[in-house]
């Protein structure tokens, strides 16, 4: 994409401008600076011309409209921690950090909102609503450091989805700055609303390409009095989806059902001090919420759906610290994924949650037809599978391979009624792949949507559209 | 808008076309039977010059190909219940009935996913999925004729909101024939995707502006096992709005919290034999649903709050037909309110719930200001309320008078962080308002929207914009 940087070189003139707007001390041009806002959570790496750090949204705006003047791509930015490239400067020119608009401006109990700006963490939003007893669901695995910007554009989602929804499901109303630099406001501060076009949710899931949000307002609930966790295992996938099926239909909707295949487990055994039995086939992991007496409940429930399926083992968690011990498993995965190759492919497909098991087999049918390492888990409450190749990526021939099986996975997803992305999006590293999922007809409205908010096609460029 | 009609005549060929397309039984022409398919819930009538009942998609795009070669106008209609205009055919030309596509094409309950046509009754899917012991939140007051397709081009609300959310929460994925004919898919059949613009949430309550919905994916929800019902009445509406507070603040969420103020408490009482204190400022219906064990003890809680917070009376339901008999109040509204006055303007503004005693104070002031009759009732947990002004349609100043009432409304709703729409949508009866809420840049980019997916304007045109 070097060559459409070429064209986009940022004239000194345009520098003095940006500094004059954002302040010297919020522009960064050095190479060393640049370098560290050049990459993200895919480890490809594109330098920008020039970082800046915006202090409200009245800059952002100041920005925008320079920007669309001068025809500069401006790539916004929060934590980095995306998984398909939608926070890098593929075309060069400015990285825009809203990590300065990190307020929480207000949070109304008695409304069950909250208003915050884009560079708010995740992580902090939830650990400050939970002190007044509120809760906000949507917890992407990055959500220590990711920011709800963000999850705004990416639409992201996370273990809890399987009863609460995404990102989507708890923003109500955006302040966005357009790519000409015009602010719009969408959506509203109530439960309902229904004047005009929905942008709110428009906007919600856009990869950044549409606008810069630059105030969020947010639904909140009431925090559940009581979680608690079981573990089990199970000799196949089957008996595990088996379990899921039944634990759905029995009417428990668990806030968590997280699955792990053998690799990962035998891949997380390996890598850490856990008792965990390598020679299941699966492993669920189920947290439930509500109120003391509800959880007890459904853990007896639970406990009882699991053995009539055919459980190898059950473990409950009685405390917390046996709680985090169960959950260390899950959370060691993506770290001992390391140690089996210099690179992975990291797919997030998503299929009807019955659907589970044939997807499952379809990997062991691949593994043994590529010879490839492929460890599978993810949210089989809600059908989301994170899928990692792991390959050697001085290894052409097991790249070609790699490459080959992804796409067997995302054409079977599909053929299951699934989609290529649960919650990563495409960014650059799908976006090959997207004709897959959604046809001719679909994509051009989708491209002639972009072309009505940004005309010149500076916002996020190279994103979402071969 | 008869002017416009005036050149939107169709043919002899035309409507030979048409014929050709639905079958001469699925072609209306006969005044009379035009008269039927002109009318709404609003009252309102204008005529079509034919009405047509196409039998399935491929139909619908064959009639939607040869409408924009011809350019002429298409109104899609569920079951007219709408209380804006939407399925008005106010420019003329052709009505076309999604009656036929009535089927319920599946439903998946290992998935809790549902695939319908656009023509199936709302309370007729409720009732079936319900047998099978699943749960489709989504309950506008009409669900007893209205229809699924309706409801998606509205974004049809209800009581059971405050909980459950609105019909956007519940629509994974749509088959739409755009204006031109084409057939697109939009969403997924999964819990979470995020592949592309989510043109799934821009079309649910574009009031059949974008295209129209043929096939509809709704995700669905395991039934509760239990719901109990306790009314409680206050003497001010203040007392009333503190325990919707105080309610949420507990940490429950009902599924219902309604509310009816003093006037129409008395309208009803003067309409139908029951037991309603009169002397009440406002009365609230709250009902709560979950296990049997929870259900109990949310009633038990509920009924400490409603104490706490100086409650005059509360009736707890102990049987269905208890049950039936408290919310018999609430239902005989909107019958009741026709002994009041040969015309009425039906608002349906959403406030933040906290902010609903500023509102009724506001309402009760414009009262004695206009001394117009005002009743207002609606769904106090998520701020929903409806406002009817009374008022005899032969008298000029009454109607002068309630016009400026109604701008008084809005604006105050406004200015309290509320919607001019929280479940009606805007269609004719409120695009003169829109701009009070949207502005000009907002509106803009939904008018280039629109043109991006109707650039000849043929699909239900005089709508939502000015």
């Amino acid at each position: 994409m070097r060559s459409e940087f070429d064209k986009n070189l940022i004239s000194n003139d345009t520098l003095r401008k940006l500094i004059d707007i954002c302040g010297e001390k919020n522009c960064a041009c050095k190479k060393e600076e640049l370098v560290c806002y050049g990459y993200d959570a895919t480890k490809k790496h594109f330098m920008p011309d020039v970082v800046i750090f915006p202090n409200n949204s009245g800059e952002v705006a100041a920005v925008m409209r320079l920007a669309n003047e001068k025809k500069i791509f401006v790539t916004p930015r929060g934590a980095g921690s995306g998984m398909t490239g939608g926070a890098l400067p593929v075309c060069g020119g400015v990285v825009m950090s809203l990590a300065r608009l990190n307020r929480i401006i207000n949070i109304d109990a008695d409304n069950l909102t909250a208003e915050v700006e884009p560079g708010v963490v995740t992580g902090v939003f939830h650990k400050t609503v939970e002190k007044k007893g509120l809760f906000y669901p949507p917890d992407p695995a990055s959500s220590a450091f990711s920011t709800i910007g963000g999850n705004v554009a990416e639409c992201s989602g996370g273990p809890r989805a399987v009863k609460y929804g995404v990102t989507r499901d708890y923003i109500l109303g955006l302040e966005v700055v357009l790519p000409n630099g015009n602010v719009i406001n969408t959506g509203v501060r109530t439960a309902k609303g229904v004047v005009g076009y929905d942008l709110t949710r428009l906007i919600v899931g856009s990869e950044g390409t549409l606008g810069v949000a630059t105030r969020i307002i947010l639904k909140l609930l009431p925090l559940p009095a009581s979680k608690k966790t079981i573990m089990a295992t199970f000799n196949t996938m089957e008996k595990a989806s088996q379990t899921v099926s039944a634990i759905i239909k029995s009417g428990i909707i668990p806030r968590k059902i997280e699955y792990m295949d053998n690799a990962a487990i035998t891949c997380v055994a390996n890598f850490t001090n856990t008792d965990l039995d390598t020679k299941a086939g699966a492993l669920l992991l189920i947290e439930v919420d509500g109120s003391e007496y509800e959880t007890e409940q459904q853990i007896k429930r639970l406990n009882i759906l699991c053995r009539d399926t055919g459980a190898k083992e059950i473990k409950n968690a009685a405390t917390k610290d046996e709680e985090a011990a169960l959950w260390k498993a899950r959370r060691s995965i993506s770290p001992a994924l390391f140690k089996y190759g210099s690179f992975k492919i990291n797919e997030d497909i998503a299929v009807p949650r019955s659907k589970i098991p044939d997807m499952t087999n379809k990997i062991e049918a691949l593994k043994k037809e590529t010879g490839l390492m492929i460890i599978t888990f993810g949210h089989a409450g809600d059908g989301n599978i994170h899928i990692n190749i792991m390959l050697d990526k001085d290894n052409k021939k097991e790249l070609e391979k790699g490459k080959k099986a992804v796409e067997d996975i995302l054409d079977y997803a599909l053929k299951l009624g699934g989609t290529i992305s649960g919650e990563h999006g495409i960014g650059i590293t799908k976006s090959v792949y997207m004709p897959k999922e959604i046809k001719e007809v679909e994509l051009n409205l989708m491209k002639k949507i972009k072309r009505v908010f940004d005309p010149n096609g500076i916002l996020n460029p190279g994103k979402i559209f071969v």
